[in-house]
């Protein structure tokens, strides 16, 4: 919560949020949404491990698929829906 | 919370996100939501593991429902509402 | 968080998120919330004992309340908020 | 998460999400999200054990302030934000 | 979660929710947050005691955070995002 | 859940949720959620101190990146995304 300096990782691959299919604007959603956790911490080792605790537990996964559906609702805005 | 490669299983069922009716949007909602479950955590022992923990905790119920509340409320703009 | 098979029962009374008032339409949140429970934990049995749980949990009466209160917004949007 | 008979009580007061001002957007956004509560746990003497709960809870006096933020917003968009 | 009277405090500072700046909408943004807090529990003495545990949990602090993006996507729509 | 006065600290970097791009906006976000926290608890040191909690603890992780996701969406839509 201190102010750290802006994160040198890309968090937007591509850095626009339009993509041809929903099925690629999933994808952006999984990644961005995991940027944010590298981001925050930057170590590749914690993240790993903290990795083996998410990945077994069930209230973590769901909440995995809650910030998911919350960066995808943005993504699918920005491409009209792919309509 | 590395990066892993890109799942290669499908995220969005036809890769669209325009259905015929709310009950179709509605069926693509937990379809979808499980879908990043299973992107995150690939292996399905652990996911039917993990299915006997949430499907008894009334907790972790109702935050299913809100996840799918969430792609459900995209899913639902994407067409219009169905009006 | 395995795939199980499109459940059997309706997922949105009447197939429409439009109704006649807010009333109707917070009617409809409520019932929306509670199937897609259902949908997870089809046994009967198993959400009649986990309502003894939540019923009496100050932490999961107010995360029941997030989670109509998304699905409503949704609802609402649909009715343009019968202005 | 059983399916309980739609409640007798009121969910919207007035049945409408128009109001006059931000204010009274405000309480009725709190009285909808009690509301919501009072139709799942309709016993008066628990809701008011469980008050003594939550009153004195910071985690769930800030989820019920995220609850009431999120009724709030389908009432502003409702209510063209009293521009 | 008893229906307690409408609280006499003003929720809406201003009664508005244009403001001049994004600065502005933040800061009303984190008010009218605080403002449902006090709505809920009335006492200043028990608030400033819970002030004492929120403001040291890491959790609590995110979840505040949660709470004012929310608050605050309202007050942006509102002004059209200061465009 | 005092009221204290207005933090004096910057609340929006900028006094603009325009970016020229979405790396920017996503910056942007995670740099908003934190002057949040700040505002909060004022205190370097503790919030020093939280960041080695929140940083190897894999649900504050997921959650914080709910919270950007929130943010961004609505820095998002301020932009257009960048369409």
């Amino acid at each position: 919560m201190s102010e750290t300096p802006a994160p040198p990782i890309q968090l937007v691959p591509g850095n626009s949020l339009i993509t041809k299919t929903p099925e690629e604007g999933r994808m952006l959603a999984i990644k961005m949404s995991r940027l944010i956790i590298k981001a925050t911490q930057p170590d590749n080792a914690v993240r790993e491990r903290l990795r083996g605790v998410y990945a077994e537990d069930a209230g973590m996964l769901i909440a995995i698929g809650q910030t998911v559906a919350t960066e995808f609702a943005t993504i699918a805005a920005a491409n009209n829906y792919w309509r």
